[in-house]
């Protein structure tokens, strides 16, 4: 079994459920969740077993489907309630994440909508707004890849940082997107992936599914990446993003803003792959942009066997770092490669 | 019981065996070991009960000196022959490690000197050749630490990588020594320490014996680095090294020569510290250092409870990288500060 033969999310044959590939069994298991009641969707964002910003948005925005569609023997306006109440439940399993109160405020629209007058009709509706929603991002991260792969030339090596990947979308990723789309193309090319501690994301996830689907992959500790940079190893950088400013910088996984200005000393082209809708014209300049402060206990504890420094021990555990806008190379949207000056230009 | 009450090495108060920190405990547990066998003490090294070079030498030399005390009553022939044997054997505990091999040819040549004409007397020398072994490095380490402690500024924060601390040499350690003469004066200041994977020196060994000293000390991933300078808690970064090239070109655990990039990047002093027997005069430039490629599964299963990748997966673990000339500040010696381009006015 492999997670490349599954979108990330997706409607069961019978659609009376969504299907996740559950993520926190990875990399040891790969098992599919099919769910189809409220308590159960929720707990698979608030426990990451479906993580990703895009991901969880389509993911919401499917189970709302699945619920008007099993609730369909009640009332229209019992089922409005019940579905209003169920998207305002699923909004607060992660509050923080934009895409899924996006998605859930798109479906709400729907449920609420004056021209809907029976059931039938109402979930028609719901059905085809949820699967709009999962096939943008499907056609966004695609067109990412499009605009991408060019910048992977045949024998190339490719760094990444963290999971942007297939996983945290429904499927190519955004970082990713160059990556896959070369492939399917034929091209042979090397990616390596820093591991990205404390959380692991490009071991445990970028790492195994760009092995998984046959691409010569390199895992690699954070630290060697200016290694593998000096001897030459690396041709081109792809990273994610959380959210680029009107000037350019652009905040993404900690220790991103540490490979841009490497990529700057060793003279290697450093792109952020991020949608449109990551960019946010009204944060003028990365220092608005706060950085959540994490667990300690994430450093010195999670995933180790004893704790790994003494207990009295000061710990720095910053999520995100803002990468300034004069290291990026461009930035790869749905609409074209722009560099980080010139975001007007598409916004 | 705290590890700064005790050497990193030092002869039981009877003489008749050497004491160590079993490191491998660390940082779970601080516990002495005794050790008067040769088996005991080759496993010490081998198993990393001591470790880092000039730790390891100092605790070679004194073991002879314990050999030789504890088999007295064999006449003297026998006794040169049996210690002759052992240091043999205590060599072939890790081949690589220079300082082991040094130390134990200077015993050797005593054991063998033709001056030395009975047993009492042989006893005396190799007491008198160790424990300068053992006084040298601990007045090199110092003298390190006097020259480096002024470029420590009253409020700063030091930034450091890997573990050249107090447990891999007798006391104050290299790169940790200008903090802890910095800390004796009552100065304030910072130390940020990279965790340094795949083996976490910097979590289990650095960060540990600083946070115990009482010096103000913060764990960091290695990708946190970038962070930490961009926003100001960097003033100046110390580090360790392996061995120097005669360019000034500098070897040191992985990660070393991005924490370099960085630094200049961002305007920051580095400085490597190395007593000048790892200047290596005959190695014209960093490129002729041959850079040991280590086990995979340190990368992917050490210290987890399971595998963190796909099992496919290809792995990059380089155990060291050579900063290059141009991005030292200075290199720090027990004869004073030079630049990388100036070694030879004091070799």
């Amino acid at each position: 079994m492999k997670i490349s033969e599954y979108d990330t999310v997706f409607l069961s044959e019978d659609e009376n459920s969504v299907v996740i590939i559950d993520q926190t069994l990875l990399p040891g298991e790969i098992k599919l969740l099919k769910l189809d009641s409220p308590s159960a969707m929720f707990d698979a964002i608030k426990l990451l077993q479906v993580r990703g910003a895009p991901a969880i948005g389509v993911f919401a925005a499917l189970s709302i489907y699945v619920l008007a569609r099993i609730n369909k023997d009640k009332p229209l306006e019992e089922l409005r309630n019940y579905l209003s109440t169920q998207a305002d439940y699923l909004n607060s399993s992660r509050p923080t994440a934009v895409n899924l109160s996006w998605a859930l405020s798109q479906m709400k629209a729907l449920i609420n909508a004056e021209n809907v007058d029976n059931v039938d009709n109402l979930v028609d509706k719901l059905k085809i707004k949820a699967t709009s929603i999962r096939d943008e991002d499907v056609a966004v991260c695609r067109a990412i890849g499009e605009y991408g792969k060019d910048l992977i030339k045949e024998g190339a090596g490719v760094l990444t940082h963290c999971n942007a990947g297939r996983l945290a979308t429904i499927k190519y990723g955004t970082a990713t997107a160059p990556m896959y789309l070369s492939h399917e193309e034929g091209k042979k090319f090397r990616v390596y992936c820093d591991e990205t501690r404390p959380l692991l994301q490009g071991a445990r996830l970028t790492a195994f599914e760009l092995t998984e689907a046959g691409i010569d992959t390199t895992l690699l500790c954070d630290n060697m990446a200016s290694y593998a940079m000096q001897h030459g190893l690396i041709d081109v950088i792809f990273t994610g993003c959380d959210r680029v400013a009107a000037n350019g910088d652009s905040a993404n996984k900690i220790g991103t803003s540490g490979v841009a200005a490497l990529a700057k000393h060793y003279g290697i082209p450093f792109y952020i792959c991020a949608p449109t809708s990551t960019i946010d014209m009204s944060t003028p300049t990365g220092a608005e942009i706060v950085i959540e402060q994490r667990d300690p206990a994430e450093v010195t504890d999670m995933w180790y066997e004893k704790k790994m420094s003494h207990p009295d021990v000061k710990v720095l555990n910053p999520a995100f770092d803002v990468t300034d806008a004069s290291l990026i190379t461009g930035i790869i949207t749905e609409k074209g490669i722009v560099k980080p000056g010139e975001l007007a230009t598409i916004m």
